[in-house]
């Protein structure tokens, strides 16, 4: 039911994957709400959360709603994974109290793919699940972001940066400083520090920050490049000679673009629950939500929660 | 001295500001690393401050270096601005020191010009000066941002927009939180949160965040602005037919890539002090110094100092 193309597209998304990937898709929602889902399996429900509710109350006065009851199919092992366009913070919070945060955990992330041209994609965690950060949380968040990248991508031992203001330790906030130091000790291939410039194309597998500067800097990012994609669309049809050479550029102009735009990287998950959940932009249409399911399904296969909790648990026994 | 091209290019941008434009300048360091300065003053001292060098170590012992004997001809009214391009730090501790805070002022902080096609520049402050912040700071960063929009391009009454990961006032850190309470009662035209999305281009005249995320954000927009343009100049060199094409686009793609260009922003100003410091990039050719020396001249002959000295005083008096 989420997002800003629901159901239409969601639906729509999901029935292409399961068509063409072979992936089943429980679709979950209100039936008069959702409408025809074809062959589909619908998981009938009474409510939904909308884009703009409070999440927390939303998801404790609303239990019968999509994401809340999405969530549960997850916990009770009759779906592998939840998918969801929906209220972000609502996404987090159903999958956080219904499916509980592993082991360790002290708070869960979000990882967001970071495009690397003809390369497996970087890990930026977090992206926005905690603007308030602790230097253990900053190590954790490193420790779940190095194994979703071994988990999605098959990556062995990735590299983790810091982002900071400068490469030298003592360069950042108190916060950013004691991580450096704490990541230096906590067995990861632990890299320094990165600055803002290395985020595009990152050098390191993992890149680790608090929530807040990890959210700036995605939408900094997804900013700048729509920013300059418009632009250059704008030069483009100034005259008949420009469209004519745009023409002959757009076949290798188009390629490169695909692979920053958000609906091509399948979206963010929520990593230190236990259970996958793939939180996809507002925004998604159906192309996004065939590419969000994949991303949910190479997760599920990948043994990503194993992944994450065995990366927890020497902080969690130590 | 400053800066990776040093001192050839600093010279020739100086001599060509000179010729083209008129403004004199001086310039500061040893003769016989200088070398040949035409018809220009050279001003000579016996010490440089390394790029690498430790900021504060390096302004305290090395009293005759180019940086601190250039702010010192600013404290003495005997320039009416100092640019440099060498070792950040240094010449705000250079500045900050010699040329002394504006009464009231509890951190000075950098503001970098943010590219509006077709528009003045809006403003992003802090980018960098101080990693940690409190919301007074910010607000004062705010007040001088402003102050700076209208001194340098004119801009009355500019509007403020605060650097956070949601519109709504609750969204963000505490510092941010406090900081919306505090800007809404500031006197100033704040128009609200804005996101990393916002930076380009930006909605507001001027935007405030504390200096570890806005020298992040900067960052990342250059790194991604940069990767883009290097991907599409990889792309219009594949074949004949491509470079052809890219020949029809390269007079319209050029002037908005030139908007970007550091070298053309002029640098960073340091704001709250006592005088006109310009901050160039380290990377600074003879063309970024012209546009360096234009921004000094625009902030001295614009009452820069007057302005952010005005704009500080209710906080200073309250």
């Amino acid at each position: 039911m989420g997002g800003d193309k629901a159901p239409g597209d969601i639906v729509a998304g999901a029935q292409k994957v399961v068509a063409q990937d072979g992936i089943p898709v429980i679709l979950v929602g209100p039936p008069e709400l959702v409408g025809d889902t074809g062959e589909l399996e619908l998981f009938a429900c009474t409510e939904v959360i909308a884009m703009d509710e409070d999440p927390a109350g939303g998801v404790r006065r609303k239990k019968d709603s999509s994401l809340v009851r999405a969530a549960e199919l997850v916990r009770d092992g009759k779906a592998s994974a939840m998918v969801s366009a929906g209220n972000t913070g609502a996404t987090m919070a159903s999958a956080l109290l219904r499916m509980g945060r592993l082991p360790g955990v002290v708070r869960p992330c979000i990882a967001t793919p970071l495009p690397r041209l003809g390369r497996t994609p970087a890990v930026l965690v977090d992206a926005g699940a905690n603007a308030e950060c602790t230097a253990a949380m900053l190590v954790q968040f490193a420790q779940m972001g190095a194994a979703y990248a071994t988990a999605r991508f098959g990556t062995e031992r990735p590299s983790v940066g810091l982002l900071s203001i400068g490469e030298e330790p003592t360069k950042g906030t108190p916060l950013v400083k004691e991580t450096h130091k704490l990541l230096e000790e906590a067995g990861l291939d632990f890299i320094g520090n990165l600055e803002g410039r290395d985020l595009l194309p990152c050098p390191a597998d993992v890149i680790v920050t608090d929530g807040f500067t990890g959210n700036v800097a995605l939408k900094a990012l997804e900013g700048s490049l729509r920013f300059l994609f418009d632009a250059m669309l704008g030069i483009f049809g100034t005259n008949d000679e420009t469209k004519a050479a745009a023409d002959v550029l757009l076949p290798y102009l188009l390629p490169m673009a695909e692979q920053f735009e958000p609906e091509n990287t399948g979206g963010a998950i929520l990593l230190g629950i236990d259970g996958v959940c793939v939180i996809s932009h507002g925004s998604s249409n159906a192309t996004a939500m065939v590419n969000a399911v994949k991303v949910a399904y190479e997760c599920a296969t990948g043994g990503l929660v194993e992944h994450v909790a065995e990366a927890i648990r020497p902080t969690a026994e130590g």
